[in-house]
């Protein structure tokens, strides 16, 4: 039997548009599902003392206060970040898991400042080319993963096979799924369609067997659907997409609200449906889908959204304790290997 | 006072999935709202003849059949379907518009061949390098045009320069807009962030005033909050975002349908706020936005939705029939000599 080892995440106490209230709202609300894990909080001493001592009874045993008197603001443009954040939450949060202190960071705060900060601090694990951001997404079936969220402008053919095999891997920690399938986002499911990169990573998807379960092309509405359990497309795109979903989510509850005040009969309505509505809406609350992981870094990073609550934070603390759990990055070393023994010998093949 | 000059349409009859039978329903529902407009029908006589006898009364003085055997099918690659479907409804179709037979071609038949034969036959207005797919959007505040939707895999600064200038002039047409506001689909809103073809596009824009009303970048939520009122992007990301936007679409009223249906309260709820709940389902109908334009050819090509009805088929009759007597293609001539006039003269102010 093995004995499960002890986890310890350090938090960016001062990231957010409410931090640092929905960092600790957060880590109490997570205590009850994860009893185990320790955290280390940085941030001003000055504005989390007398937080944490309103929370002692809850906290006092597994928060550790880390003095960090600088704050990486939403504004900051990354490369400022990096000169002039070093005493910053971010970046002694991110030190942490670089001095194997924790296990993995989570923050809410600047997303590019953040991978930024991680990338330099951490480095790409090895053979991986670009990190990238993941995330799972409400579908029809249940939940996918999407990636790459917005770390890659542009990306080449390999940069997308690498992100397949990040996204599997993903799937089957969070996911619990055995061989997920991974469809590449595309403008048709034909193989002429499309840009060449996704043509080309396609072709590479197909010819590497048994690493990663390609589905072929995907198109933006299979998301929703759920058709496959990773979609893999470039950070500007998938960008985009994850907006346009939640905008268009947002419009649709808009539509709907004004409709049920639209009439007394439709008020009525509304009362009675309200337990089921409330179903539809607890199935598509962003914040049980908070916690954006930054793959391919030499370190468990996991990205808060800026305008969530306690709530939210506790969900994207449970990613980042299910990646380590899954020992995630030693996963990515030994498939990556798979991968490339493949190509190598498919390249041999050729010849 | 002018004379309204009468309008005629060549109409693919064999495109679609329903085909020849939405276009039939399409041209008897487009006649209400225009009573002058005339129909080219291009098929096969022996299948379209006892349709049209079946709606003798309300298609006979509006309709002339002209024989085409051949259709080109929605597995037809664009290049095989320019090689052998000379005699297909849709290239016949076109060719009625290229020989001036017709004021605009409206097709449900497959995309990439209906803008390549429309390409070749038609050509390119001067001073435009590349097409562009636009169409309506239903958002918070009305409705948007977004462009490109997916002619082009690719582009650079220039072609969204050119797809903003025609957004602007289709807004005009179609929205009854004077100075309808432009965004470039980016992934945030600062300067500093995206691909820099989307950079350079907006540099551009912001230089040339008094032609686009730029508005800066937009994200993917933006596309349903409706915060501008053309969103311009490139053809792969505009296709995943509109692929995207359906797909979290249906998901939600799948949803909600689930819901209605999980217990006898609902039900009955459901019941009370029906004729609200048919408001926003007629608010978000694809039918009504149905009718996506092939923006920047010498001449008017309307491709409607292959799933579509009657219905989405007239809205696409009325697609083409606001861009001619807008006097769209004339409009775009002298807007572009604006344009160029202005980017010569801030060239050689920069000198």
């Amino acid at each position: 039997m093995s004995v499960a080892k002890s986890i310890t995440l350090s938090l960016d106490g001062m990231g957010g548009d409410d931090a640092p209230d929905i960092v600790l709202d957060g880590i109490a609300l997570a205590r009850k599902r994860h009893p185990d894990v320790r955290y280390l909080l940085f941030g001003d001493e000055a504005v989390l003392t007398p937080l944490l001592e309103k929370r002692y009874k809850t906290l006092r045993d597994i928060v550790t206060l880390c003095h960090a008197p600088d704050v990486v603001t939403n504004n900051d443009k990354p490369s400022v970040a990096l000169r002039t954040g070093r005493n910053s939450s971010m970046a002694q949060a991110i030190r942490a898991v670089k001095d194997h202190r924790a296990d993995g960071v989570v923050s809410a705060g600047n997303t590019g400042a953040l991978m930024a900060m991680a990338k330099i601090a951490l480095r790409t694990l090895p053979g991986i080319d670009r990190p990238a951001i993941a995330a799972l997404m409400p579908t029809q079936r249940g939940e996918s993963v999407v990636l790459d969220l917005g770390a890659n402008t542009e990306c080449n053919a390999n940069n997308l096979v690498e992100f397949a095999l990040m996204g599997t891997l993903f799937a089957r920690s969070l996911l619990d799924l055995e061989n997920p399938t991974v469809g590449l986002l595309n403008i048709g499911e034909e193989e002429q369609k499309g840009r060449n990169e996704v043509k080309e990573a396609a072709t590479i998807l197909r010819e590497t067997v048994g690493v990663v379960n390609f589905a072929g092309f995907v198109e933006g509405d299979d998301i929703g659907i759920g058709t496959v359990d990773v979609v893999v497309t470039d950070g500007f795109t998938g960008n985009v997409a994850l907006k346009t979903m939640e905008g268009t989510a947002k419009v649709m509850s808009r539509f709907l609200k004004e409709a049920f005040k639209s009439s007394f009969l439709a008020q009525i309505g509304y009362l009675l449906a309200r337990p089921a509505m409330n179903r539809v809406r607890h199935r598509t609350d962003p914040r049980r889908y908070n916690g954006a992981m930054f793959l391919g870094l030499n370190g468990i990073v996991v990205k808060s959204h800026g305008g969530t609550d306690g709530l939210g934070f506790a969900n994207a603390i449970g990613v980042a304790v299910d990646m380590v759990r899954h020992g995630f990055n030693e996963r990515i070393n030994t498939e990556l290997n798979k991968l490339h023994a493949q190509s190598v010998s498919s390249e041999v093949h050729a010849i």
